[in-house]
């Protein structure tokens, strides 16, 4: 393939979810695609991160100061849920369970790949407590070695300060066979069970 | 979700095998990638088309007047290869059966889509018949109605000149179950059997 072709392959197949072939149909559909199309996408591309920046409470994606939750009057400001990257929220959201706020700490820590502490926006979340009243902090961390650090290290600096600290269940997923299910997740879900009638 | 990603998710999802999911992925993992990632893959969508140009000969993509194909000595120039698209050059190149030239028609007849045979390469491909001695033309289009309606409109044209038409083999494919082949594919297969022994 010639070289400014194989260059584009190459990129996309940097990208999640596209292998070589994925990537070459792709190069393809753009060689025969409306220039104006193409160059939509260029422009989308490039300009993503100087129009996306961080909510000043929360850390979320926004485009202004306070992200559209944070400024939004109807979410219920005593309770926080705290999760690792923004896009986490976009998966809570559409549960349509959940009305109170967030706080993305920008990662995990993971002594793996040298994140600690301190490059999270753990301080600011701890800010966030007094100042807004908080009542409750609900963490959705990742369900992973680096999750159980992170819960346990907020779960230390929140408890002194008389916030109620919860986590969002594991156990076994809905709709799947429990068969499939793995042993730490099923053991968890025994361990977690819930009374019913 | 904030307009810039979605922006970006709507853009992606126009591509082929891109789904709503796969393009949020693709799009929180630019939001989380160097900003010199991006800016490459922005740079190679964005100059793709000015890029890459047609060879005057054969109407493949090239970087120069003539694509490697066609300025490469070691391939038989006797013999062209028709197909519809650049993209199905690659193909057939991998199968590393093939090692005559090509010819792109950029396209094939469909009524549905307007497009006739003056839209495509033809006269250029008949052309080259003389000017290049071309021994065989060996047909490659999609055996699907526009690749038939071509194909035959293609060798009316070509027959009267004197030269050899063949069209690629129709039949099962290889290493699948034989319950698995349409009605046609076998029926094709059947017809152009080939004696063994």
């Amino acid at each position: 393939m010639i070289a400014p072709l194989e260059r584009l392959v190459d990129r996309l197949r940097a990208l999640p979810g596209i292998g070589r072939k994925s990537a070459e149909r792709i190069t393809f559909y753009l060689m025969n695609a409306p220039q104006e199309e193409v160059a939509r996408l260029a422009e989308a591309i490039g300009s993503l991160r100087a129009s996306v920046r961080r909510c000043e409470e929360c850390f979320n994606f926004a485009t202004v100061e306070r992200c559209d939750i944070c400024a939004d009057p109807k979410r219920d400001p005593a309770i926080i849920c705290v999760v690792g990257h923004p896009w986490e929220i976009l998966k809570i959201e559409r549960t349509g369970e959940y009305h109170g706020r967030y706080h993305v700490l920008g990662g995990l820590v993971s002594p793996m790949d040298g994140v600690g502490t301190g490059d999270l926006t753990i301080d600011a979340l701890l800010g966030r407590i007094h100042k807004e009243g908080i009542r409750e902090v609900i963490l959705a961390l990742e369900p992973k070695l680096e999750g159980e650090i992170t819960g346990m290290h907020l779960v230390s600096l929140l408890k002194p300060l008389g916030v109620k600290v919860s986590q969002i269940a594991q156990g076994i997923p809905v709709g799947r066979d429990l068969e499939f299910a793995d042993e730490v997740t099923l053991g968890r879900a025994l361990r977690g069970r819930v009374e019913l009638g």
